[in-house]
């Protein structure tokens, strides 16, 4: 059992305060060789991996390719020293570019300067809003963004970055953060389609896509086993990259109009204070923010995905220093924000990473490409990394999930639609903010309208049931309401017209009771609603009783002076209340002994 | 029965869609004699308490005296035609006054024409939105202010208010819309103070609390009946009126610098389409919106309170609509924001109207005083019209109820804290927004970890109890966990880690079961939860069942695949899952025969 939890719960079971903020002291105890070669021969097929990834995104998010290289180097340290997921791999991500693309394309032009300080900017302002909600434990903010919202936009922002690749393949120009631009500006520019471009961008792509589905059963067929088949499948990309610029190089073809990457400069990342600029950071705080989360809450799910396979766990709140930190070491390493990204999560995994070194051991591989393979990658063709793109996205869109939301829940599949519709019409944005909004507005809506039922007896049994749903006894001077939610502000006043309209329909009614099984909590609002209730019901003639309230909900009543002014009782049971209000019912329809009256009437 | 439904229910209980939106047709129909006399005596003592009243709200909103009384004019008669509630006198309220104030004096200057323009948009803006929301039947946003929140709101506002008008009693100039302002400026001038003012100002407040609390019991002991008793008293304002009026025309105190009305002008309402500024409505939405939204649940809170009295109801999306028809009259005929106000209504009630036609002869009388009274108002000292809102403010003030709450809810009294402190530090509309967002933020952060307990049999019956609270029986190979909430998007990660911590922490375990008795929702996050859940503790070994799940929850699983997935049962009762997992673990516990064994060892 030892073993067990400690596996289980890696930071918070053992060891302080210091061990919690830097797990790397927790497994770097225990770091043996046999770990260590694991560790480096992950390192080794992630860094092939990721060297045409990070050009690609780079180019995604309008930046020059060498800053992708440059953003996944030192966050990887970083995420090595705090993170809590053995496998995670940090750096640049497709929605994240997408979205670095529209925040830094609205404070300045692609290709400028300032274009890429603002990406360098918010990635500082990223990285110090997610070490900030990390120390104050706000990780449960991630909440607010639900499975199908989170599905949503991932979808429609993959497919706002596979049409927007369009333009690469094509060789035309385009631009533009939701569909309608994009696919107007490359309408109006098709007529410029390079030849050349065209083949290699969709020869790539074909290549890609087989590579991805083809390639891992050829080289079983051909008696590679299952896991390295699997892994040089990963390596795919890498040979589309070599064969491509071979191509350019051979056929001339950057004469024919084919764009490649051009030169990129041989160095290590520029390790620099960014700029802190007040009215820059005005500017950026809401995309920064919106970006912190989603990179956050794809981050995590990632992380969780793996750590289960292994029985470990990860720590969310902990997580968002490790991703703060590998922000702020981007933004300081000339980079731009990353997280978390599933497809090199899943190959370090896969390739074996047993411990966080091996993102270190990443970094130090790319360090190494960025100063002696750069030259090499002068004449990689866009249209290639367009393609390693397309096909790395178009695994993101999901259109199966829809189904199966709008199937089992309307309100989730109204929040879906409204994240997808308006991330594609409008953009990454206005369409996160909309998920947020349409989701909290539906809870609180449900919240507001809770489902209630009137309940009766079943025969022969202690259980009372809908009287809608089942055959059940009732009694016309007995009325049980059963309100399926907790009373709060929300739905008060809901309760009011609920009980009120129950009580007018019903009128030979002498004892109302509130059946509290399922209600978990009594807020002031709602406490001033039972007041009030009470009060009318007495008003009425009728007496409000409770039943089944549960322990802390009792606890708070006895706060406060509900239960002395209440005109009824609190029974443990519903078969109690019902049992014992029946009695009382009967005995008061039988006139009791009146001494006084007979005195008046001369009987004695 | 049939007359008491009737009275229940007064709108859509009988008639048609016209009388729901003119709720006028319904009542009219029944207007005899009897009702008509006790409206008209109702309506005479409303307007001589509406008089000075007016007057001073619109000076309270930084406007000219006459807009007080023609916001008091039209909206009654409309609200007589649209309203609901029987009782309910709409007009300029104290706290929507101050609401004026800030949100105009954001825009222009007092005493400006262009502050003039702003309050009648606001009046025109806020009826606009309220009609809307009526029509979209939106009443239940008013649910986002919760008790405790408009309690303090309107404690706050009348301290401001107070404080507000300490400047005309000593008759010097301040300004501010919060506390910290108010209180310098009143500092730096208190040396400007005018004896004369001052010595009535202090006169007709003490006069005033005098003629609320003493005139009553004088009167009675007098040998006046309680109820006309009631009324005079409520009458004392005018007598202030008309002393310090006198007062001033015979010592001459205007030439001394006690500040007057002045001349109001002799005239109907000014009966004009309001501008309609696209740049100027920009700039006043948000305060509308606040101001609409508070102005509505004032007016309902004291439209449900008269009407519970006659066991009548109002109609909250009526409401709306008939407060949009009264603030949009109150724009075309020059006056400013109004809605249901508590004294004149409470007056209007005790006065014995039965119907809105007493607000519309309450109309009648202003528009006489509008016309004949107003050349006798001119010598009325401001000092007089500041006591008059001093004395009916302080009655808002009301510093029990926080206490109530501290005791029983710290977090909604965390919620009345943040509304009072910043209403009475920056002001009224950062007040109600920060209400309205503490209270969700907090409502949502309890929704996001609820209460839930490892539960075991009480011994001897069939019920299942928090093993914390309860000496119960459990056993180390089931685990029993009852979630007291239902799961939504808010606790699904929290659900999730909270059951992988207890599985960690019971290495025996063979079964879990969820108990749901509370759950009376899930969505489709919590069910990606569920199912991860079953999936994480399929590969732990243990087995995953749910019991005395909810018909509507159990509906809603059958449209998905996780009851397939599911590795355990659905047990209709709890006794029902302890009893035959018990039993189960019993059998697995002892081997079962297995012939394949015997034969491998060679025993058969």
């Amino acid at each position: 059992m030892e073993t067990d939890t400690a596996r289980e719960r890696p930071a918070d079971a053992r060891g302080g305060r210091l061990q919690r903020i830097f797990p790397v002291l927790d497994w770097g105890r225990h770091y043996g060789t046999g770990t260590f070669t694991n560790d480096l021969v992950a390192a080794a097929i992630v860094t092939i991996m990721l060297i045409p990834q990070s050009l690609a995104y780079a180019m995604l998010a309008g930046l020059p390719p060498e800053v992708g290289l440059y953003a996944s180097i030192l966050p990887l340290v970083a995420y090595a020293i705090f993170g809590t997921s053995r496998a995670l791999a940090v750096g640049p991500v497709a929605v994240v570019s997408l979205m670095t693309a529209a925040a830094a394309g609205s404070v300045a032009q692609q290709g400028t300067p300032e274009y890429l300080v603002a990406a360098i900017a918010l990635a500082l302002l990223s990285g110090l809003m997610l070490l900030v909600m990390g120390f104050l434990r706000l990780g449960f903010l991630a909440n607010l963004l639900s499975h199908p919202v989170v599905s949503g936009f991932i979808t429609a922002s993959g497919l706002i970055i596979a049409i927007s690749q369009a333009k690469s393949i094509l060789g035309i120009s385009g631009s533009g953060d939701a569909l309608p631009e994009l696919l107007t500006t490359l309408a109006r520019n098709i007529g410029d389609t390079n030849w050349p471009t065209l083949v290699i961008g969709v020869l790539s792509t074909a290549f890609l896509f087989w590579v991805r589905k083809g390639l891992k059963p050829l080289l079983m067929r051909l008696g590679m086993a299952a896991r390295p088949a699997d892994l040089t499948a990963k390596a795919g990309p890498i040979l589309a990259v070599f064969a491509s610029s071979l191509a350019v190089v051979l056929l001339d073809l950057e004469a024919k109009g084919v764009k490649t990457v051009g030169s990129i400069p041989q160095s290590l990342p520029p390790f620099a204070v960014p700029d802190i600029d007040p009215a820059l950071w005005e500017k950026l705080w809401v995309p920064a923010l919106l970006l912190s989360v989603i990179g956050f809450v794809e981050s995590v799910s990632v992380g969780q995905t793996l750590a289960a396979k292994k029985r470990q766990r990860i720590e969310p709140d902990q997580e968002l220093v490790a991703l703060g930190a590998s922000n702020v070491a981007s933004a300081f390493s000339g980079g731009y924000p990353v997280t978390g990204g599933f497809a090199r999560s899943v190959v370090n995994y896969d390739a074996g990473a047993e411990t966080p070194a091996a993102g270190a051991f990443t970094a130090v591989g790319l360090v190494m490409a960025s100063l002696f393979l750069t030259p090499y990658l002068a004449s990689l063709p866009i249209a290639t990394l367009a393609a390693t793109i397309i096909v790395a996205v178009l695994s993101l869109v999901d259109l199966h999930t829809p189904r199966l939301v709008w199937r089992y829940s309307r309100m989730d599949f109204a929040a879906m639609a409204a994240t997808i519709g308006i991330t594609l019409l409008a953009g990454v944005e206005p369409g996160v903010i909309a998920g947020v909004v349409v989701s909290l507005a539906l809870f609180l809506w449900r919240s507001a309208r809770p489902h209630a039922a009137v309940v009766g007896r079943v025969p022969g049994t202690e259980h009372f049931r809908n009287v809608k749903r089942h055959k059940v006894l009732t009694d016309p001077r007995i009325l049980t309401i059963r309100v399926d939610e907790s009373l709060s502000y929300l739905n008060a006043r809901w309760l009011e017209d609920y009980v009120m309209a129950e009580v007018a329909s019903h009128p030979e009614l002498r004892h109302l009771v509130l059946m509290s099984s399922a209600v978990n909590a009594i807020d002031a609002s709602a406490l001033e609603s039972l007041e009030a209730i009470n009060h009318r019901l007495a008003d009425a003639g009728v007496t409000f009783h409770l039943s089944e309230v549960k322990g802390p909900v009792m606890d708070a009543l006895h706060r406060c002076h509900f239960l002395e002014q209440l005109t009824g009782e609190v029974f443990l049971s519903q078969n109690d209340a019902f049992s014992s209000l029946l009695e009382r019912a009967e005995a008061e329809a039988t006139p009791a002994p009146r001494p006084d009256l007979w005195l008046a009437r001369g009987l004695i």
